[in-house]
């Protein structure tokens, strides 16, 4: 059974949207993966097919029901499905290259997208939905934020990428920023491509990259870079 | 002049995408904002079209080169536009909700989107690219990180969002997560919402909100919960 993705939205025209195209698009195409979505709204009970209502407590926006939900989400995926129920969330688990390893090798995702203000705190609790968080900012809604989580997972069921050793040496894969890369021209305005890095020595351009992997975590991301330490000092 | 984002990309069809819906997509209509995207490849030399190479030094993957990129930057924002050159990169500066705000008070966004292992390091640095990361992840290209970005910013320009208000409460805003929501029904497969919310009493339902809000953020986030205390602090 290939990777499965289903999206509870109120926006199902996002879907597939950029991952219907490149290296995610073909996947799609061989069946190294699906995607189906479900209309949050076709589970509305009145007539103006309404999801959300006044927070309670007052203030500002929406809040997404929980029974309405609730029936969306059983009917998507019964309580037998064995995917985890994830809802895009910005309070949620920061999503990490880990955890899109960890999803790639399941059997998919059951994938809310909030809107609004948020959804009722009832429905998170009883369908144990697991928040999950993309990045420290607010979108729109839940769906880029699923699109952006399919993309590093898609990437990464085999036989998705044409060559797998690319995946390893990448950023975040180490535990370390990725090393500046080059290629042809030779010259380009005036700048050359590092001697090293045309030495033909490979243990020397292995130095290096490791080196400047090093250099550029250390000075962007002091929070990597410290745990690297960390893993590195466990090792010793 | 309304804010403008010129993508720099090899799948231009991927734009505006699911900006070009709800939200977002209501603000491109009303001319609140604006996007364009570039071909690289239309900057190419040979018949061929190839806008990557090799990389100097050995390995998996293509990177971009520097002098093709180089052109199709040029040619979208001479020296002169004072919009920020950003590239979409795992090795970036990690994308914040204080970020969204500044690029949203300004005239725009140049967003160059890599793909492959990467771009060759002398046009970051000539064409003094600044290098943004949507989170600590690795996506199959740049464009669906700035779709994410994007979507952040759009909804922070004036008069994008019905009621700015709602934006105050929200993560990240005041250096917390937001507290659990609430809302019809009252009682949801035997659970209430908690009478603090339907007491009528502000001040208690305001101190609740806090409460809880500090509790998710201590449970779940302690780097987020250490900056807000440090900012704590300084008050005092």
């Amino acid at each position: 059974m290939a990777f499965k993705a289903t999206i509870l939205t109120l926006y199902p025209d996002m879907f597939p949207g950029p991952l219907g195209q490149s290296l995610s698009g073909r996947a799609l195409e061989k069946g190294l993966w699906d995607i189906e979505t479900s209309q949050i709204r076709d589970f509305a009970a009145d007539k103006h097919r309404s999801v959300d209502d006044t927070p309670a407590g007052g203030g500002a926006g929406m809040v997404l029901r929980a029974d309405i939900l609730a029936k969306a989400i059983d009917a998507a995926a019964p309580v037998e499905d064995p995917r985890p129920r994830i809802l895009m969330s910005p309070r949620g688990k920061p999503f990490t290259q880990a955890k899109a390893h960890q999803l790639a090798e399941g059997p998919g995702a059951v994938i809310v997208c909030g809107r609004f203000e948020g959804v009722d705190q009832r429905v998170i609790e009883t369908r144990q939905l697991e928040e999950i968080s993309i990045g420290d900012y607010i979108l729109s809604g839940g769906e880029i934020g699923a699109i952006t989580m399919l993309d590093a997972i898609v990437r990464l069921i085999p036989g998705v990428m044409g060559n797998m050793e690319s995946a390893d040496t990448e950023s975040f894969e180490t535990g370390l920023l990725e090393h500046p890369h080059y290629t042809r021209p030779a010259e380009f305005e005036g700048l050359t491509i590092p001697d090293v890095l045309t030495s033909g020595n490979h243990k020397k351009i292995h130095e290096w990259r490791l080196a400047e992997a090093e250099r550029l975590t250390r000075e962007r991301r002091s929070d990597l870079w410290y745990a690297y330490m960390a893993d590195d000092d466990d090792v010793d």
